[in-house]
């Protein structure tokens, strides 16, 4: 190692710790708040450039060390106790670590003699998460994000239901749909267009007032498409959707997919995490009758970015629908080849992603990752009671798993009786905006706010950090009525 | 932070540091050769089991460490000096640093709010690598791995042959058709089966004796797919083969694209780098008239997996054929929502793979990263010439870029000179395998082989890693022909 990389990796390496040993401190701002031509100077002034220049000379040590420690101090602190905005929230420091392990070790899980450990890893974590699910045996892989799982699951789907399509394309057979919650996420619409079935062919299928998928409706959206002359081929069921935490009624689900020769995949890229719980696993009752399940530990388990992890009911599929038998990867004359990876995703060289969930899951145990889960849902259950009985906020939709949503109500609204009236409906959207705003500057705390169902901006509280306290949230409530009131 | 994450954090730690820098001494073994079961009974003896247990209970700080200790004890060292088996090889410490940076933060780059300074990154590494390409300006996007960038290339290019393609699928308009060289990486085919175009209608278009696409070949091809009826829409070029590292013939295959109307991709996972050497950089003449361009630094500028970039011509068409505009998280009410990346890509969360690149530039300017190219293609042409004058090795393929393709010999065939001869052909395929066994088990280094256009089995010296010499390569060269000798 040069003398540089070496100074570098002493003088960051101690930046590094320290903001970990620290991340989780309440004195911290959660975000220093600065727009990119303040950022800009910022790194100016710490004598780097955020731009690349041209040419791009070689700077010194101490320029990166200062533009290190710039980006730790705009950067938004994720595992700060008030940081709510997306299920990212409060990484475990154990899976940095694994993620640390994983690049300095450089390899990609493509093949085992290059990548043993992480090989085996990787599918010690995906047999495990199978058993966990009731879904054993499965096959499995892990992927850089739900989009990437969700897409290989619609794949392998249409391979089932049209196998000559892998060699011929979508002009082998007919128009093939695929059902979705008009609540689930949006890397299904993304998919539908990638895999060239088309975005109209994604039918988004009412939800009830929880915001789960209704079966009738499902039902009757399939029979719909068959009257078109489409091939209904695929259901996705969400378990924990991205706004509200609804998990769709998988049995029913089920019943509708088997009825109609459907692949049931379940989306449980937020939700399938909740397993770990005796107390809170029938959330996800019926998964056991999923052909597919994604399930992402980088949302609710604590895995850093990414972690993403799709599990398969028909063996052999992932390798029949990926693989392409590349002579300069995969010698069927070398030692361990039928441990290969690589034929088994659609990526070919991966990241090695396991290795933070698995040495994570040795520290925590399963115990760990159910006490993290309940101290999650207990501090949901908490807050939306919290917010039932204080006239200054109004859930927007009944709190369900780890999400509450809830409007600050203006001291003229007070109590809030219905939302929908134009000029509250108008009120409330502009004032969520405007609290965020003041979050933000102040750099107190973030929360996502969006619009759902005909209701206007609403605050989404979503708790999975376990550094976050009852004294956190009454923080939280406090500061948002504080702005909310010299605002209104 | 617990004390069981702290305690972890410092050992840990410590572990890596000291890994870092001895990653490049030439004592320690590429490898620890071990099969999947003695993998586990090395885990075994180390107190932890490889698996995760039914439950998995929560071990001890000590037995992780362990843990640790093991994985690097029998990870392959992709940083040794004699490891060519990939091109990943010898990372910069830099780039892990930048990756462990992105890891302590855990955020994703796909809003502004949640990864303001990461954002920018992504932006400024994306501009200069497009005006290095002399593409600028163009769009783009880092993605996590080339086959996702290729796949994306692919997606946009049949968004501008056939716009209905997005909403109503292939079936909105003809069979198109792709083309790409036998050489070229199978990322494609997998591609054209993943977007529903099919796999057939791939064609893949005959090269020279070095490995580049014919022009004249694809001519002929893209008339025969017109008179079936189909409609050619998109050629790959390639820019470093994945065996023989050749470069496709840019301005010829960009006159064919011309003329009847197609998508140039240039796939220069491997090769674009070569952009940064004035001496060499005219192998990527002609690439300043493709649409498309995948350059992956985690080849060989010695970034760490993943870090691949795909550069547009096209202004907006990645967010016309990404955008789902989600309000859940892309609220057109809030700060700089004009800055946020997730709109740009099939991915949503996409962990932060500029940090690691721009932290690596920044510390060793343009310059470094010339430095590191021409330091590789000398010692392959050292390399080449080496084995050119000495009897013992043949060249199997006109060497080409940072890749030597060789056999060695023995000695009843020296000089090799027909190696197509059934009983020589068989011969030279076995001994390949025999000798990288023997590699394998002393752990003295890793080469690929594999077998191509007819040939049987040789190696391939890839040359990446900035710490290789010439004594490396005579050592490698000698070793390779003791085991040969032994085993002949």
């Amino acid at each position: 190692m040069d003398s540089q990389a070496e100074a570098l990796l002493e003088r960051v390496g101690a930046l590094l710790r320290t903001y970990l040993t620290s991340s989780t401190d309440r004195e911290a701002p959660v975000v220093r708040f600065a727009g990119p031509e303040q950022l800009r100077e910022a790194f100016r002034q710490a004598g780097v450039s955020l731009e690349l220049d041209e040419p791009q000379a070689p700077l010194e040590v101490e320029a990166l060390v200062r533009a290190v420690e710039t980006t730790l101090a705009y950067s938004v602190r994720t595992q700060h106790p008030r940081f709510f905005n997306q299920n990212f929230a409060g990484a475990d420091p154990v899976a940095v670590l694994g993620d640390w392990l994983a690049a300095a070790l450089n390899s990609t899980v493509a093949t085992y003699e290059a990548a043993p450990v992480f090989t085996l890893m990787e599918k010690a974590v995906v047999a495990r998460l199978a058993r966990v699910a009731g879904l054993s045996p499965a096959e499995g892989v892990l992927n850089p994000g739900g989009s990437m799982s969700n897409l290989s699951a619609l794949h392998l789907a249409r391979h089932r239901a049209l196998p000559e399509a892998l060699r011929e394309g979508m002009h082998a057979g007919p128009r093939l749909v695929a059902f979705t919650s008009e609540q689930s996420h949006f890397s299904l619409e993304r998919a539908m267009a990638l895999t060239g079935m088309g975005r109209e062919s994604l039918v988004k299928v009412p939800c009830d007032e929880s915001g789960r998928m209704r079966p009738d409706a499902l039902e009757e959206a399939v029979r719909q498409a068959r009257d078109q002359g489409a091939r209904p081929f695929f259901v996705n069921a969400t378990a924990g959707t991205t706004v509200l935490g609804a998990f769709d009624p998988l049995p029913e689900l089920a019943e509708v997919a088997r009825t109609h020769g459907m692949w049931l995949h379940v989306d449980g890229c937020h939700g399938a995490s909740v397993l770990f719980s005796e107390r809170h696993r029938h959330l996800m009752r019926g998964v056991e009758a999923a052909a597919s399940l994604v399930w992402n530990p980088h949302k609710m388990l604590g895995i850093t970015q990414q972690c993403s992890v799709l599990l398969v009911r028909h063996p052999g599929m992932l390798r029949e629908c990926f693989s392409t038998r590349a002579a300069y990867l995969f010698q069927q004359d070398k030692h361990h080849v039928e441990e290969d990876l690589g034929e088994q995703s659609f990526l070919c060289a991966r990241r090695a992603d396991s290795v933070k969930l698995w040495l994570t899951w040795k520290l925590r145990g399963d115990a760990g990752f159910a006490h993290r889960l309940e101290h999650a849902l207990e501090l949901a259950a908490y807050t939306a009671e919290r917010v039932r009985q204080d006239e200054r906020f109004r859930l927007a939709f009944p709190p369900s798993f780890s999400h509450v949503c809830f409007w600050w109500v203006p001291p003229e609204l007070r109590p809030l009786e219905d939302w929908s009236a134009p000029e509250v409906h108008a009120r409330l959207h502009q004032l969520s905006v405007a609290i965020k705003d003041r979050m933000q500057r102040e750099g107190t705390m973030m929360i996502g706010y969006q619009p759902l169902a005909g209701r206007p901006n609403f605050f989404r509280l979503l708790f999975i950090n376990p550094a976050v306290t009852r004294d956190d949230v009454d923080t939280t409530l406090e500061l948002m009525d504080r702005y909310g009131s010299e605002l209104a």
